[in-house]
C-alpha cells in the first residue's frame, strides 16, 4: 500500500508523526508544509535563552530542514502556508512564502499539527512598539533584539500564568524591575489558589512588584510606554503579553472538520478527526482527559509529541490508541517548582462525573528530617469522597517536586485510591526521601 | 471488647503498631516489649552521624519512652526481654534485664516485631577488638568512640552491599582510606551487574580501594589489625563487618509459628503468622512480592513502618490489608545514587512466574539536554516479553534518580505494560525534565 503523507506544519507533533512514518514506510512519499522558516523548536526554553541561562538558542533547535532531509529523509518545506483543504478530493493549496506561488498537492492521509498562537487581547495600544508576545523563536528574537537595544529599566507582564512566571524570573535574571498584572486573584490560574500561598510570597520576594485583580484597560506610548490599570498607571518600558494561547484551528474548521468546545480540533483516540483520512495532533487538537474522561484542550508540548508519534504510527497503518491526557504540567518558579496534574479542587467540584470531593493539603520534607538540605514538600490532593480515588494532585516546594506529581500522574492514570497510594512502595534513604514521603503522608492523611 | 496487647520490640514496625492501636482503642491494655535501652531508632541514618554529615545523633531519635508515654499514652519497658511465647496459654515469659527478675504477661493479641540483627560470618578473628558490624544505635556509639579514642588512617569494609558502601562514603569523608573487600564479582548485589559500571567506576575514583571475587580468609590482630584474604593481606586499623542481616526469628520459630524458607515468619496480609492472634511486621517478617506473587524477605524501613501499622489496624478489629512489597531500595553512593525496584534481571529469569524476559538499558538526561544542569540517568528495565509488563526497574544517575524510580515502582504496582509508561503524561519543563522522560524512553525502547 504505497501512500502519500501530508504534513501540516513542522513542530514538535507534526516532525515526530513524520519521523514515526518514515521509519514504518521508508518509501512512501511524504511532505511536511511549514509557514514559518524554522521546524522542531523547544520553545519552552525561550525564556531561558533571553534570560542567558542557555547561551546558545541553536541549541534549542532540535531538527533543521536539512537534517531532517539528510538524517530522516524527511522533505520539509518552510515558508510554506497551507491555505485550504479540500477533504472531497483529498487535496491541499499550498502558497510558497517567498514566491507567492500556489500550487496543490494530494495527499491519502493527512495530519494537520498546525499548533497554537498567542492570544491577542483587545486592549487599546497593543500594537505598540516595545509590547510583544512570546510564542514562536520569531517572538524570541524580537525580545531579545530590543533588550539589546534599548536601555530596559522595567517591564511588565500582563498575566501570571507559565509564560508569565518564566518571564518574570527571567527579568529579575537580568535584573530588571518588573510589574505583573493578572486580571485574577491568583497567578497560575490552573492551579487552585490555597496551594500557591508561599510560591506567591517568594515572587514578591524576588523583586516582582505583584498585582493581582489588576484589569489593564490601554497601553499608551510616550516617551516610555504607559500600561493603564483598573489599579493605576505603570510606567514601563516594555511589555509581555502572555495572556494564554489560542489553537490555530481555522484551517480546519474551514474544510468542515469538527472542532469541539473549545475551538480546538476535536479527534478519536486513533487522533482522526470527523474526516478519516484526515488527522490532528498537538496544540491545535483537544485530547481525551483522563481523569474528567472527556476532551479538552490543554495544549502541552509532551502530548504534541506523544500525539504526533501516534498519529504518525495510525496513518502509516499500525492501529495504535492514544490513551488521553491528565494535564500534567510544572514551572519553575524562582527558587520554587510547582508542578500539577489531573483534576484541581476547583474542576474536580464542577464535573458531573464525581461525587463529594474532598481535599487534603499536607507538608512534608523531601528527605529524612534529620538529614541536611531537607526542604518542605507541600502536597494538595483532590479525592472523589465515596470511592476515595485520587483525582488530582498539586505540589509546590524548592526540591524534588516535579517527579513526586509524577508519580501520582502514574497512580491518577491507574486509577489508584489514596489507599493504594498510602501504601506504594517507594524508595527511601535518609538523604533521598523520608521514610514516610510526603506523597504517603498526604495520601494517608486523605484516607481517613 | 476490652483486649489486652502486646507487642515485641520497640522499633519502626512495633512502635507503627502501638501507636495505631493506642488511636483506635485509647482505653486498651497495652506493654510494648524492647531488649535494648531505646525505640525507634532511624538506624538508615547511622552513617551519616559517624560521617558528621549529621552533627547531633539524638536526632535520630524518633521517640523515646517517656514521650511515647506521655503523648502517645504507649507503655514501653525497654531492658526488657521475652524469652518465650506460650501461644496456648497467651502468655509471655519476660525477662527484666536490669533486675534479671522473670515474669509473665498475658495477651489478647502479640505483635512480634523483633526485627533483624548483623549476620557474623564465621571468619576466624572476626571477635578482635577494632572489628565491627553496624546495625545499632550502640554498634553506631562502638564505631564513632573507637573513632574518636584510635588513630585510624585506614579502615576495611567487608561487604559491597548498602551499608558497606554507605560506611565507604563516610570513611572517606572523614579522610580515611578504604579498602572494600566482596566476595562477589560485584557491588550492590541486589542490583544487576551491568547497570553499575560507572557507579563502580566512581567509588574507586573516590579513593574507595574495592577487591571485587575477594574472599576474607581471617582477621588477625598484633599492633594493627590484618584482614587476609584469598588475594593478599590487608593491614588495616578497623574493620566495619557489612555482609547481610539475618531475621530476629527464633523466638517465634521456639512458639511453633511458621518460618518461611529465609528462616523469617511466615505471615499473611493482615500481618498474621500461623497462629492467628499472633501477628508479625517488619525486619522479622515475610511479605509478598508484588511481582513474584510469593513470599520474600527483604528488611527495609518502609515495609517495617507501613507492616507495623497494617499489623495494629488488624489487631485492634479493623482488617487492612497489606497489599504487598517491590523490594524498591535507594542507596547514596558518593555524587551517584543507586535505586530499584521490582525484580532485577536475575531475579526475573530465575521465575517460573513470568515467560521470557528482555531488559533494555538506556542512558537520557535528568533535564532539557539544552538546559544547564542536565545530568545522565541511565535506565535498565526488565520486562517480561509476551505481555510486555514492566517487571522491574533499576536507575543511577547523579540526580533526580529515586523519585524516577518511585514512578516505575508505582507502574508496576498498577502491572502497566511499557507502552503504557511510554504514554504517561508526566512533568515537562526545561529545568526539570525533558518532553520525553528518560523513563519514556527506556519504556519505548522496551516496546519496540
Amino acid at each position: 500500500m504505497p501512500k502519500k503523507f501530508v504534513i501540516i506544519g513542522g513542530d514538535a507533533a507534526g516532525m515526530s508523526a513524520a519521523s514515526k512514518i518514515r521509519r514504518m514506510q521508508p518509501e512512501a512519499e511524504m511532505i511536511v508544509f511549514e509557514k514559518g522558516d524554522y521546524i522542531s523548536f523547544a520553545a519552552c526554553g525561550i525564556p531561558y535563552w533571553i534570560s542567558g541561562v542557555i547561551d546558545d538558542g541553536s541549541k534549542l533547535q532540535v531538527l533543521t530542514p536539512e537534517i531532517a532531509k539528510e538524517k530522516r529523509n524527511i522533505d520539509v518545506r518552510i515558508l510554506h502556508e497551507v491555505t485550504k483543504i479540500d477533504s472531497m478530493n483529498n487535496r491541499v493549496t499550498v502558497t510558497n512564502l517567498e514566491t507567492s506561488e500556489q500550487y496543490e498537492e494530494s495527499y491519502d492521509a493527512l495530519l494537520i499539527a498546525t499548533g497554537a498562537r498567542a492570544a491577542i487581547p483587545p486592549i487599546p495600544g497593543i500594537e505598540n512598539d516595545g509590547v510583544f508576545t512570546l510564542r514562536s523563536l520569531a517572538d524570541g528574537h524580537l525580545i531579545k533584539d530590543y533588550l539589546a537595544k534599548n536601555k530596559i529599566k522595567h517591564a511588565t507582564i500582563i498575566g501570571g500564568g507559565y509564560i508569565g512566571l518564566e518571564m518574570a524570573e527571567t527579568y529579575r535574571h537580568l535584573n530588571i524591575a518588573v510589574t505583573m498584572v493578572e486580571l485574577l486573584d491568583q497567578i497560575a490560574p490552573t492551579f487552585d489558589k490555597d496551594i500557591l500561598v508561599k510560591v506567591t510570597e517568594h515572587i514578591v520576594e524576588n523583586g516582582v512588584d505583584l498585582r493581582l485583580d489588576t484589569r489593564v484597560n490601554g497601553i499608551d506610548k510616550t516617551a516610555r510606554l504607559l500600561v493603564k490599570t483598573s489599579a493605576g498607571d505603570i510606567p514601563t518600558d516594555m511589555v509581555i503579553v502572555s495572556t494564554g494561547v489560542r489553537p490555530n484551528s481555522e484551517l480546519a474548521g474551514e474544510a468542515g472538520i469538527s472542532l469541539g468546545k473549545s475551538g480546538a480540533i476535536t479527534i478519536n483516540s486513533n487522533m482522526q478527526t470527523s474526516i478519516s483520512n484526515i488527522y490532528a495532533a498537538g496544540d491545535c487538537a483537544e485530547y481525551k482527559h483522563l481523569v474528567l474522561e472527556e476532551d479538552i484542550w490543554i495544549p502541552l508540548a509532551p502530548s504534541a509529541n506523544k500525539g504526533g508519534r501516534i498519529a504518525g504510527e495510525n496513518m502509516a497503518g499500525q492501529l495504535t490508541q492514544f490513551p488521553g491526557i491528565l494535564g500534567t504540567a510544572v514551572v519553575k518558579v524562582f527558587d520554587y517548582t510547582i508542578a500539577q496534574t489531573g483534576l484541581t479542587e476547583k474542576q474536580a467540584e464542577q464535573s458531573s462525573k464525581y461525587g463529594e470531593i474532598s481535599t487534603t493539603m499536607i507538608t512534608g520534607g523531601s528527605r529524612a528530617h534529620y538529614y541536611p538540605g531537607s526542604t518542605p514538600i507541600t502536597i494538595k490532593m483532590v479525592v472523589e469522597k465515596s470511592s476515595k480515588r485520587l483525582l488530582g494532585a498539586q505540589i509546590i516546594g524548592k526540591a524534588d517536586v516535579a517527579k513526586r506529581v509524577d508519580v501520582l500522574a502514574t497512580a491518577i492514570t491507574a486509577r489508584m485510591t489514596v489507599e493504594e497510594i498510602g501504601l506504594l512502595d517507594l524508595t527511601y534513604a535518609p538523604p533521598v526521601a523520608p521514610v514516610y514521603d510526603p506523597i504517603h503522608v498526604a495520601a494517608n492523611v486523605a484516607n481517613k
